[in-house]
């Protein structure tokens, strides 16, 4: 990770590619839309790993046609074989919990491994198409409760990804992990994504919609929403079930 | 990575659990072999990739029920979608290459990232079981070809594991990538496996089998297999094509 980056003072790259690994809530859109200020063609990056809110990948087909990519791959792998997460597993999604309640501890949505897989699979895809710039949405508010939206775990895949592929050990330090929000608050990023002129509307942050796709409005991820938008002063644009 | 695994002082471990990753073939058998040896009750751990060899998966089935494990689970993901190795994508896989050709440079079949993402989703099983050991068979003559064979590919997936994961940040130094192969030749490993019981004629290498599942023999792993059985001076028992 290179901290210029990471504190927000923009490299102008024209022509360099990237990959941006895109879940489609307001994180990865707003990553997209600065890798995409910096000059990045970007190749987007997006996981059917048997998550229950599927319907965040028609979110991030959305982003991805909104705010303009050179191209938009969905993998599929399969995490319910694994278990172990209210994401993946039929255990129940917490809801209204309070932000003190939220902040204590690693919550049940956590899914093994999962930051470490969508990078793997980011730098497979990367290292096959000669881009060596990887951009991952991880951010302040996430990395409270998820060991693997830390910096020292990002800093650490880099080491790894320059270790594990043809591309690194041809050239040292090539691959470079980009965390554009990682010191940023739910409020900073809203405030950069709508100067960047992200359309929100098209984002789904929901753990739990119903059938419609519409969101629960009280999962954490909902909350989390919801708190941002209010305290940024931006109008929420989301559906919420109620 | 213990160093005193590596070099195989054996260290005992009644009723520790382990997360094997096992391909079918010579490596993956024996370092199964080598966990149980050490006292390990182990999890098996397939994957069907999109390999154009997926016969080896039949392999890896008999050799984890040969060998004894509480389980054997084999996970899908596509790396056909990533392309970029002869393994899944429609490019020729080399045939009746001399050692010297075969020790130069990285080969075609490298499949980009593939032990980082094999290994994460080990990771993630694992921290599911709650089981701290993986083992993969990774040693030195694969990693004269393939980065993510090499001891410090092993150390830098150690140092991650122990960063993504609840179960690291709870206990740091929890998660062990053991690779007792990893300084081993072929010809050290089929001894060490014969010593170990291990039924080679359960193992699978052939990169390009034909559709009853038989080996060419010509491929890069067929070769360094006939090789390794001829300098051991241990019965090959593979059937082959020609």
């Amino acid at each position: 990770m290179e901290s210029d980056e990471n504190s927000m003072t923009s490299s102008f790259n024209p022509s360099k590619r990237a990959v941006v690994l895109l879940s489609g809530g307001i994180d990865s859109a707003t990553t997209l839309a600065v890798a995409k200020d910096q000059g990045y063609l970007c190749h987007a990056l997006s996981f059917d790993y048997g998550q229950r809110h599927k319907v965040e990948l028609a979110s991030a087909k959305k982003v991805a046609l909104a705010i303009g990519v050179l191209d938009h791959k969905t993998l599929h792998f399969d995490l319910r074989g694994i278990g172990g997460s209210a994401l993946t597993a039929p255990l129940e999604i917490p809801k209204d919990r309070l932000p003190t309640a939220r902040a204590h501890g690693i919550p049940i949505t956590y899914v093994p491994a999962r930051n470490t897989l969508f990078l793997s699979m980011a730098l497979g895809l990367a290292e096959v198409l000669g881009a060596y710039d990887i951009f991952i949405g991880v951010n302040a508010v996430d990395y409270s409760g998820y060991p693997d939206c830390r910096p020292e775990f990002c800093r650490a895949f880099e080491t790894l990804a320059n270790l594990a592929t043809k591309a690194g050990v041809e050239k040292a330090g090539r691959f470079q992990i980009h965390t554009p929000l990682i010191e940023l608050t739910k409020v900073d990023i809203l405030k950069l994504g709508v100067s960047l002129g992200v359309d929100y509307s098209l984002t789904m942050s929901c753990y739990d919609p119903d059938q419609q796709g519409l969101a629960c409005g009280r999962c954490d991820s909902c909350q989390i929403r919801k708190e941002g938008f209010l305290a940024a002063r931006i109008c929420d644009p989301t559906s919420y079930q109620t």
